[in-house]
């Protein structure tokens, strides 16, 4: 059992009607704040107008960068950048999903470089400094409001990179159930894939570490296995989007990970897809997900994907633990495809194998990558067929 | 369903070999440490030693306060709240269980505060503000190294007080499982009697709140119900003592709470008791919790503790509500008075009704307490009776 280091500092108001507390929070760190958001939707729901309201209440300066992508662009992140140097701001809000608290952070980190920001995503400079950054959460999926990680996409190289630091981590994240009453019930399913990957590419390990860790995951499984069908069913069911939205944070926040040392299989290989297919992150996890478990299946990684099914699904704990192994995974791919209703393969999504060698190629550019198996450029485009 | 607000910011190091952070943690607070313990065991184990020879490489000034009293004494707050200010210290340093924690959290808010350091426990004077507390823990029971509470005794006034302040949470705990391999058979019994107390004064609630929340809980019982009689049968199995050590800090850093409102019901009764027998905290709890559960069962709270039955001691579901909390209950004292092997009533511990009256008096001072049922003066002399 390897030792860790736990910290997530951010502050947490859940719950309705807590934005009362927004102006004094982005007080506490300045004058000038950059709201950040998407396509508007927040516009239409009002909660852009309730946002700006508790802004000027609080005497604030208020700048804005509307239009981030999903899956958004280093365009964006230059954009906010050169923005937050050329006004001086104090403290950004990004009001909206996963995508732009993402690229809020690399504006927040991007603020601070003097380069173009892009280097902050591949490596090429340090993470050093980011403004801080307070968030107003609308969907629930990747736990972004809570962690210190970002994916960038660069549509002119054609890369979609993820990296991090915790001077990311949101200082303040409002997460409001009702927020997420207008999200469909597509991405509602596509949040919940998201959320069970974040899980599982932590849970299947075969590492020994804390009880207390892999109970609470299989918990977070069951949670979003229960309540994501309620969510697209009652869009306004406060219960469901409550546990959903808490879920995602805690799936991805760090405390799941103790002490377990393993590289991320599917959200590397799934960045690929999307790089070149700009499809829905979520969906492409959900397609990747059940085939890469049954890909890494073999004695070894069998009783931990049959105590997953036992614990989680309710699979016979008599069965032989690659017979539960793989009723597990058939179990987990029915909820995708046939609770969530979720494409089931990339053939449905119009992805054939032109780029099948390429993605594998950039997945594992940076070497083999140690997961639950070892996976190398073959084994990706193994994964790959297997999604057809 | 209840708003809430999550801020747990207690950096945490968690496991073996961790101590090399010790001294640049306490430097980044200042330059004059103030080391509070216990009675010496940490001298027995060499632990002592090596948090000595950590803050004299990082060139800081040492102070020290030994002798903080199990169920610790207010003579000892205003001896060290006098020291802080007498020689200017800027961190405090704990090191040991929950009694030099709590001691040591109310030393820091008395270093600030002008009147005796009592009545910041009393509540007739606020707290506002604490000297950084950086704790190195001993013992899996209080949760205090990583929440913002704390209990002291006044042995003149013959009161046991809680209170608390989000300025005393530590900023830095350092989680070694190894450092818990010498304590006994009996307080590892009583550590986890406290864990799984905090645990069920949450959860033992009819209040809606998070599926996700209910799941932990009962994951965080069956983790301490596994490993609680592994560590005493095997003193130094790390993975028993690292999943009871991370259990005391989740069962109460406030994660569990979510919005749940309840008032606490077994602790403050508990801290009647050992206010005038100075026994266990955990103990106390031990023989209180079950008969608690007992006195509150009713139509209203039988689905609660039904589910507790079966989630957490696999309890038939198919009984019928009343009868598998009467089960679940069973199970539990067995756990407690079997398993561990504690002492199971007031009796064996020489406690009468003596002064049945008088603690029950002092337990509803406050008004009746409204826990998972509404308990008066006459409801809590009736569990004392239970406890006989």
């Amino acid at each position: 059992m390897n030792p860790f280091l736990y910290s997530i500092p951010t502050k947490v108001y859940f719950g309705e009607n807590q934005l009362g507390h927004l102006g004094p929070e982005l007080a506490r760190f300045g004058q000038r704040v950059l709201l950040t958001y998407g396509g508007g939707s927040i516009k239409a729901t009002g909660l852009y107008d309730r946002v700006v309201a508790e802004i000027r209440k609080a005497g604030l300066v208020l700048f804005e960068l509307p239009g981030i992508e999903p899956n958004p662009r280093v365009t964006s992140v230059r954009q906010g950048a050169e923005l937050c140097k050329r006004e001086k701001i104090d403290v950004l809000l990004a009001v909206g999903g996963g995508s732009t608290i993402d690229c809020t952070k690399f504006i927040g980190a991007g603020a601070f470089y003097d380069g173009d920001p892009w280097d902050l995503s591949t490596g090429a400079a340090k993470i050093a400094q980011c403004l801080p950054i307070v968030t107003v959460l609308t969907l629930s999926a990747t736990g972004s409001e809570m962690d210190s990680g970002g994916v960038i996409t660069n549509l002119e190289t054609r890369e979609k990179l993820g990296n991090g630091h915790p001077v990311m981590v949101p200082k303040v994240s409002f997460l409001d159930p009702t927020n997420t009453y207008t999200v469909s019930a597509y991405q509602t399913a596509c949040g919940a894939a998201d959320i069970l990957s974040h899980t599982l590419e932590v849970y299947c390990n075969t590492e020994p570490d804390l009880e207390l860790l892999d109970g609470f995951m299989e918990h977070l499984v069951r949670t979003v296995v229960q309540f994501a069908p309620v969510a697209q069913r009652e869009p306004t069911n406060y219960e469901a989007r409550a546990n959903l939205m808490w879920a995602s944070s805690w799936a991805i926040n760090g405390f799941v990970v103790g002490g377990r040392r393993q590289a991320w299989s599917c959200h590397p290989i799934e960045h690929e897809v999307s790089a070149i297919y700009d499809i829905t992150h979520g969906l492409g996890l959900a397609i990747l997900t059940p085939r890469w478990m049954e890909y890494c299946l073999d004695a070894r990684t069998a009783p931990r994907l049959a105590r997953f099914a036992r614990n989680v699904f309710g699979v016979d704990p008599a069965l032989d633990p690659s017979v539960a192994a793989r009723e597990g995974i058939r179990r987990l791919s029915a909820f995708y495809f046939e609770t969530l209703g979720l494409k089931s393969s990339f053939t449905a999504l119009g992805i054939d194998r032109t780029h099948f060698a390429h993605m594998a190629r950039k997945a594992c550019e940076g070497g083999t990558i140690h997961g639950f198996q070892p996976l190398d450029q073959k084994a990706v485009e193994t994964i790959f067929e297997m999604c057809l």
